[in-house]
């Protein structure tokens, strides 16, 4: 299996080892969240077989696109990951059983962004019905090829506003562009302050394979064996299956591994899909550009992850925590997870306050086995924590200067056993109390 | 063994069935939380054999009690409950030791605020040993009799501050009064904005049995078979095997059923002293008296675990998460808490909104067995959601009125079996943020 390159990076820097060369070969982070989102757009390549449109419906946004369509070429291959939440979406279910049961490809994605369709009971699966029937007959496919998604609003019904849906088929269909990525980006957006987009290319002698996706979420996000909505494009030919394994893997790395809030979504959906469209042969794990193709594709999810959680809710600091010397992964995931969302410890961030002691506490109560005697803790390369207590050179203002920079690191060393884990979060502000509390989001 | 009153009268209330005799029984929730503190200090009971210290060491607080010495009658039988976190501060690991290996009863408790004495390595316990020791001579006993808790600032050395400590063990001793119980509930205070103190009485043919208690704690509250500091106190003739079995059934509904902010303490203590000063002869499961002292017992820590609740890092309202219908316990209790850590259900609270979906959510990412076309979500009574989607008369305008009082009831039955579980929490305001961003607690 394919080393996964970001933690061998993170590995790397704490050794000193990293070189620019390695440096270049993957963004270990974005400098930038929303401010480059632009020029992130505008540098989108364009995928062979794959088209955008959108459009402005007023569901619940005003003045802004509020629904995507996207149409597959033929033959495009789609993978999906979803919610493991018990309370899934309609779209979610039908999703799941469409790609189950799925005899041909699917040829269509629609989204809709302003009301989630979540717990809305039989009329919500009509609702999903009716769209997709609108989808297939505009584009004269068959409505078990067509795929939706929703975002935002739980419990309110979407069956009043299908008609309006309905009435913007004819335009989305004759507005279909491959150009229109970008503003699929947008019209997902809920509490978003930016569109979220990533690509990268895969050099080949016979011509380039591409990669690049959208995404979209900033609150209830501490995915579950999937994301909030994010859909990825390739050319790339490859299996059903071959496409799964690599997305599966990359998507431990990258969508699971984030939170923001703690909370998981009914509506996380993850599809990707491979138009098979380019000039290079199949890819399989017997390829010489499957380990390029695989780091692409993990690159790509990874940079859509950290987006994400740089685009928190209130959040004003991206956080990683990297924990290693665990007895296992569970063990690493636990520990690094239970610091990612303990509150105390997201505030303090915020308050650029190196109150080293919350980490102690969010490791104590995670469960995960450690030796408080080995234990080791750095805050951006500072030791801050070892042998039990604080670190002989410590010095608070240090590591307080560090605190009041956006980009955070947390190295934790359990002093158990050899395994790691690493999770990105961000800071707790109060914004998000303003965001989630002052209105309805 | 007997049913718990609490949760008797939540099926009683919901029934229509609570009668007025029944309602005096128990109070269902404390009308008031700090504005009553004074009240409820000036009526606390004398227990026989237990007498009470307080001083201002200035260790962390300036021109306020920071630390508090209990002395008890020869006899008295002490059982503890302690965190289950695997970063237990020194002086809840000597509490631990001290309990398990006792050959004669403990005969004082110690206790400081402002420093947790958490994560201070061979340090921690020889500050712990120096206090004990310090105890131990002026009250003339073994220091193996002595028990300590600590609470604030976790990785902060205490020993600098030792000294000051033990130049107040004279004046500690010849201050201790049987009187002094509502001042030791303010000495243990960090972030509280009320001390808090709760006290019940057995009438029996010999005389009353009285128990009463002092607890604190405001933030890093997700106790785990215990709470933040909580000490009891009775003058019960009681072994010291019946007493644990007692306090264990009642934790698991009063400190263990409550959380603020989802973190759990690196210190939470509760130890429970019964003297065995009164006339009444010892209380057995065959004695008439056992069930009142139960359910005195039970009311007592119920009470103070919802002060703590009530007093919530910046909290403005009390919430109380029932669940019903659940597979068993666990799943009831999983899916209590899920709903009671969501900070997106609790900024909902916070801001008065009706915003049910997030309960949805929470029950979807709590694992708990669940039937979404059985599922029934109320609040404050009102039907919300029934069936998998929104209540057929439901009236958000109504819901939002009853989200503005500062008592909040959220019911849900999973539709799936026959288990409950009850959890307190509180709203998650601005004030938390501020709290725990804007300086450090």
């Amino acid at each position: 299996m394919l080393p996964y390159i970001l933690s061998d990076q993170m590995h790397l820097i704490e050794a000193g080892q990293l070189t620019d060369q390695t440096k270049n070969t993957f963004p270990l982070t974005l400098t930038t969240g929303g401010d480059q989102a632009e020029e992130r757009i505008a540098s989108l390549p364009l995928i062979d077989g794959v088209e955008f449109a959108t459009a402005a419906t007023g569901i619940r946004y005003q003045n802004r696109s509020d629904v995507m369509l996207v149409r597959l070429c033929a033959d495009t291959e789609v993978v999906g990951f979803f919610t493991q939440s018990s309370t899934r979406a309609a779209p979610v279910l039908d999703c799941e059983f469409k790609l189950q049961s799925q005899t041909a490809s699917p040829s269509a994605i629609f989204a809709n962004s302003g009301n989630a369709n979540a717990f809305t009971g039989a009329d919500g699966f009509a609702a999903v019905k009716r769209i997709a029937a609108g989808v297939a007959t505009e584009l004269n496919i068959s409505a078990d090829h067509v795929l939706t998604a929703s975002t935002g609003v739980i419990g309110e019904p979407l069956t009043p506003d299908i008609g309006k849906i309905l009435s913007h088929m004819p335009g989305l269909k004759s507005s279909l562009s491959p150009l229109g990525m970008g503003e699929a980006a947008r019209a997902i957006m809920t509490t978003d302050t930016f569109p979220k987009v990533a690509a990268t290319e895969i050099k080949t002698p016979s011509g380039p394979i591409s990669i690049a996706g959208i995404a979209k979420g900033s609150g209830m996000i501490e995915p579950q064996m999937a994301t909030m909505l994010a859909f990825i494009f390739t050319d790339a030919k490859i299996s059903r299956m071959a496409l799964k394994t690599l997305v599966n893997e990359a998507n431990s790395l990258s969508f699971n591994a984030i939170t923001i809030d703690s909370d998981t979504s009914t509506n996380d959906t993850l599809l990707v899909a491979a138009t098979g469209t380019s000039h290079h042969p199949e890819l399989t794990r017997k390829s010489d550009k499957w380990p390029q193709f695989s780091h692409g594709l993990e690159s790509v999810m990874a940079s859509l992850a950290e987006q994400i959680v740089r685009d928190g809710e209130g959040a004003k600091k991206l956080v990683r925590v990297r924990v290693i010397g665990a007895a296992n992964k569970i063990d690493a995931d636990r520990a690094a997870r239970a610091i990612a969302n303990s509150p105390l410890v997201k505030t303090a961030i915020a308050g650029d306050d190196p109150n080293w002691g919350r980490i102690v506490m969010a490791l104590g109560k995670s469960g995960a086995k450690l030796s408080c005697d080995q234990l080791t803790i750095s805050i951006g390369g500072h030791p801050v924590a070892e042998n039990g207590q604080v670190a002989t050179d410590y010095r608070e203002s240090q590591v307080a200067d560090y605190m009041k920079g956006s980009d955070i690191q947390i190295c934790i060393d359990l002093g158990i056993g050899k395994a790691s884990a690493q999770i990105l979060t961000c800071d707790l502000t109060h914004e998000y109390i303003s965001i989630n509390a002052d209105y309805r989001s």
